[in-house]
């Protein structure tokens, strides 16, 4: 019998090639099969932009499986479940076959990744090994020069704040809104209003080469927006 | 007039030298000066020790500076102060010479990092360049193999809980606690009181040779030890 391949989740950071650890650069170099599911036909994933110099310089480049399943960006939970199903069941059959399989995400593989859909469906029949990835908000961070949390403070990331957002802007000393493009002017005149001193900032397309700083919320909003505020109290 | 040289916050990640990124690795490998604290006079510090295999391979380790200043982890805001200035001074005059300083930092050094301390300082006078690290808490979800945070979940991640903790245990889905190691009992018996259904597991020295996960809160609490909260309702 084929030993099974082993899954190998990789947090590819948040755009500049060179924030890959050179753990994620080493599987890159040899791994037999790179899974990047994107969510359109005609243009390949931001993750797979961030690791293609480095596949690219692989000897064996032309033999390398890159499988770039389309999983369309839907709202529908039912029709969810079952593109993830089928998309872990094409990654099973990689395994099967013997082969390890790259899966490449986006930032980190464990905070709002689709990633997770797929290590939950194959956690029980696979060895999986998964590699964390330099998040976007502490990039973000960086970039702007400035720490997010120090001593005592109280961090809070959210992907697009819900009915919690009075005791998230009551409790935390820095809020995280890792999906900027998703919120809507009325979530920004509240946080605005919020009776505590503060500094608001996004940053569009964090460490890629169109990279944007903005002072408070981005009317602009590009798909790769995190806008941080930082209480001062 | 001498350039000026460049400040280059590092995070180093969690303790795996292979979750260094690309981009700590190559300045590693090249800049002339690198200041690290550490805590006590005897031995060096975590973050040293984790870019040590990195500085070895330098065919010009031997006129590498390697600065080792001690801060002793004291409580006292002014003394605190007056080290911190101390140490801001000692780089300056490196950067006054013409050299660039790397200043390394475990995890990532915009979260809870004394890096932020002499950024802060030096932000105004010098070019500083941030590199964002690997944060303990998504190595540790990676070493679990399980995400922290899907969909629309909140994500909190404190040092250590205030009086802000019966808030923070009622809107978020994940609590990462940082600093494990100074929990109290009283703390952790509150935690697991809380009447949400939740999976507690601790890890510790995640990603180095001795890394432990623990199910529950951890008994023996070495230094690096991370608590993961997650509320599966």
């Amino acid at each position: 019998m084929t030993k099974k391949g082993k899954l190998i989740g990789i947090g590819v950071g948040p755009g500049d090639t060179e924030l890959l650890t050179l753990k994620a650069a080493k599987v890159l170099k040899s791994v037999p099969v790179v899974f990047s599911p994107k969510s359109a036909k005609e243009k390949e994933s931001i993750a797979l932009s961030i690791v293609r110099p480095i596949l690219e310089e692989r000897k064996d480049y032309k033999r390398l499986m890159l499988v770039e399943p389309i999983f369309p960006m839907i709202e529908d939970k039912e029709e969810l479940e079952r593109i993830w199903d089928s998309a872990s069941e094409m990654i099973a059959q990689y395994l099967n076959s013997g082969r390890d399989v790259a899966f490449i995400t986006l930032g980190d593989p464990s905070i709002f990744s689709t990633y997770s859909y797929v290590q939950r469906r194959l956690i029980d029949r696979y060895e999986i090994e998964t590699i964390p990835g330099i998040t976007s908000f502490t990039a973000c961070a960086a970039t702007r020069n400035k720490a997010l949390v120090e001593q005592n403070n109280i961090l809070t990331v959210v992907p697009k704040i819900d009915d919690r957002l009075e005791e998230v802007l009551e409790y935390s000393d820095a809020v995280v809104l890792m999906k900027a493009s998703r919120n809507t002017a009325e979530l920004e005149s509240t946080i605005e209003a919020k009776n505590r001193p503060k500094e608001i900032y996004s940053v569009q397309n964090c460490t890629r080469e169109n990279e944007k700083v903005i002072e408070g919320f981005s009317n602009e909003k590009p798909y790769l927006t995190t806008t941080i505020i930082k209480f001062d109290d």
